[in-house]
């Protein structure tokens, strides 16, 4: 009589997703990854796409291509609509899957806080599509500015808001006042880039939030130095193509940046259990759903609760990483303890190990906090660029954002400054050259 | 009194235009340079971005970088509507623009001879969208045969047909063929891409047909070695989304891409003057407009016929180069002599200097005809490389593409195999893993 395989089904193949699967490489188990794209997406470098530095196919691999040699697992492309989890079934457009074991790590979109209709004029940075879409808005308002006549028009054109001070937030600033004054000026006529603004606007009262005090202190004087004008303690009230609101006052600006807040993927809903309220399923501390010891949340999707340091576990790449290969390998030995006709083995709580943490502001200029040490501008910009070219997954990827690095360091350039889609210039008054 | 510098009006930002630009450098004229994209394009590698070779910026550089030290030029994104030959004015979406001066350089888009409703089935490739468009296709159609398990469906999903055999279907079919065979097998499970499927389908008696016979049948030896079949004398009768039909013959495939014709840009309409059939301004020997000596069309959109030979200048990428240069001297010598009080001197006839023609059909295999001599196999091949890396409009460019290429040699891989946009596989029958 042939066994029937153990089957485990992973949702997502992002940083968690693809760290469950790896421990399980030799395990007698068949694994289905199921994602909506076909990529694994480096997201941390995502703000780099957005800002023509680098390519999207630069920090995105095949997941087919990752797992080209794991044998047990097929990649499969699709939406997932629910997870049922009283039959054990993952359901997507197309198909039902059962599993034995279920790992969910669909990560989490950015969130407006009840105000979804500002999306459309401030675009948030979760996906590729967005990166490009950004990519395209930034670029349409220098075109624009350099066919506007209009005075205030031409202002609006040239102003930059970035709403929420986070890592996203104090990279796109820095690079967007890179790009105006230092990287185009020279490529305009009519138009002098070099008196763009750039306005960073934050709720807390000071930037990047989730660092040491220093570190904060630190970012805000690197941003005020390339001249980014940074807001704290301002809450934005309304969003139009005009501008932004900040309580009574207007600041007009025609691109406007959303950086200020997720919410875990819309997935947890369908599970049936408690969600916090980002949306995040709050797992138990083997990481799995309460009443179903079965089914894993990790990453982005999951309020994972640290029982040493009592603190949530972050939602960054790291967080996500471990939380997969903790999962990853509580599923191999469990199913090698079950095969061998052994008990399965008593969980250990799964405990996170904070590596530190990194932003960039520019170049030679950032912040690190690793180990409870803190320092700033060009030492942590070289530690920045360094864990970021040793983190992306695989060679190509390496190897591609090394050399468009080192283009935009030795040149002053950024090498992907496409237009890309429809797209028109948006002029109130353009010059008479009739 | 100051005197006002000549304007010299440029439409289109291709080979032609660029080419046209260039040797005004020291002229004392204003040049206003449209495009309706930011950049760009080295069309002659756009396949390449089709088949996941290269990114969109690698062979895109922005229109204002290459003219950065240019300053008697301005590059402005817009869409022109029309040309008003009479009142000497450009019309785009937002402005006119008196030119004393005019270039058209619009190029061409494809044509399907009457039958557009096949575009969205079969999609031509001559913008980076569309070729991004081919990609996702492409790629879809791989992960859609892993997911299919009715084998007509299957079989359907791995069959690529190409219609039309010149450089573009060729180079199309074979990298399909390389893609299938070589690049991708080992990264799917359920499915032997190695089982697709690549037809080529051309209504004349051979491939490469502005190539002499010899390459034409060292090019159709090629293809068929790497397993493309390759119908000659078919005309296609139809497409639909479930294949193609030539005459009583019919092809179920999910993927067509047509590559078989062109046709100039609809901007020459709005001239008043006489086109060929494909839309084509009908030009004097100095590619001028018949009547309007400072009006000139070239590269794609002109239909220019050399008096030397009594040929058509070919509408390939050294054409428009050429007609650009002689252009850009020719109104250089003009401007020159006027403001030195003389006449303007008697116009020369362009003629077109044929340096050869090259196409690739896949690794270590194309065909040249260089100076009357055709060859073909790893030499051709070698040469094609290389003349494309030289012809590259700027450095950054040449680097990017000759590292990629370098990839895709030495590893047998792809470096931008990304599906973007909205995107979902499309099944008749998903497997039972219920």
């Amino acid at each position: 009589m042939e066994e029937i395989k153990k089957r485990v089904v992973i949702v997502g193949g992002g940083f968690g997703g693809v760290a469950a699967a790896k421990p399980l490489r030799r395990s007698d188990v068949d694994i289905a990854l199921i994602d909506r794209r076909n990529y694994h997406l480096f997201q941390p470098l995502l703000y780099q796409v957005a800002t023509a530095a680098l390519n999207p196919s630069d920090i995105a691999a095949p997941i087919r291509r990752i797992f080209r040699s794991q044998k047990n697992i097929s990649v499969l492309m699709g939406e997932v609509v629910s997870a049922d989890l009283e039959n054990q079934l993952i359901v997507t457009e197309d198909q039902k899957i059962r599993y034995d074991y279920l790992v969910m790590a669909a990560g989490a979109t950015h969130s407006y806080f009840g105000n979804d209709q500002w999306s459309e004029t401030a675009p948030g940075l979760k996906k590729i599509s967005d990166a490009t879409k950004i990519r395209k808005q930034v670029l349409l308002a220098f075109e624009s500015a350099e066919m506007e006549t209009d005075p205030e028009a031409r202002e609006a054109c040239l102003t930059f808001v970035v709403i929420g001070a986070g890592p996203t937030g104090c990279e796109l600033a820095g690079a967007m006042a890179e790009i105006a004054g230092q990287t185009i000026p020279k490529d305009f006529r009519h138009v002098d880039t070099t008196t763009a603004r750039v306005i960073l606007i934050e709720a807390a009262p000071r930037v990047l939030g989730a660092f040491p005090e220093k570190s904060s202190e630190s970012a805000l004087r690197q941003l005020e130095e390339l001249g980014v004008e940074v807001l704290l303690n301002q809450m934005v009230t309304d969003v139009t193509p005009e501008g932004v609101s900040c309580g009574d006052t207007f600041y007009p600006a025609r691109n406007v940046l959303w950086a200020a807040g997720v919410k875990a993927s819309p997935i947890g809903e369908t599970l049936g259990v408690e969600l916090d309220r980002a949306g995040r399923v709050i797992v138990e501390e083997d990481l799995s759903v309460p009443g179903h010891p079965n089914v894993f949340v990790i990453g982005d999707q999951a309020a994972a609760t640290d029982p040493k340091t009592e603190k949530l576990v972050p939602g960054v790449a790291q967080g996500a990483m471990q939380g997969g290969e903790y999962v990853g390998k509580l599923i191999r030995e469990e199913v090698a303890a079950l095969a061998r006709g052994n008990e399965e083995p008593v969980r250990k709580p799964f405990s996170y190990f904070d590596k530190g943490n990194m932003a960039t502001i520019g170049k030679h200029r950032a912040v690190a906090d690793v180990g409870g040490f803190q320092f700033g501008g060009y030492l942590a910009w070289l530690a920045w660029a360094l864990v970021h070219i040793v983190f992306l997954i695989d060679f190509r990827s390496k190897v591609a954002v090394g050399m468009s690095w080192a283009w935009t360091y030795l040149f002053t350039d950024r090498g992907a400054r496409l237009i890309t889609g429809t797209a028109k210039v948006n002029v109130k008054q353009p010059p008479d050259l009739d």
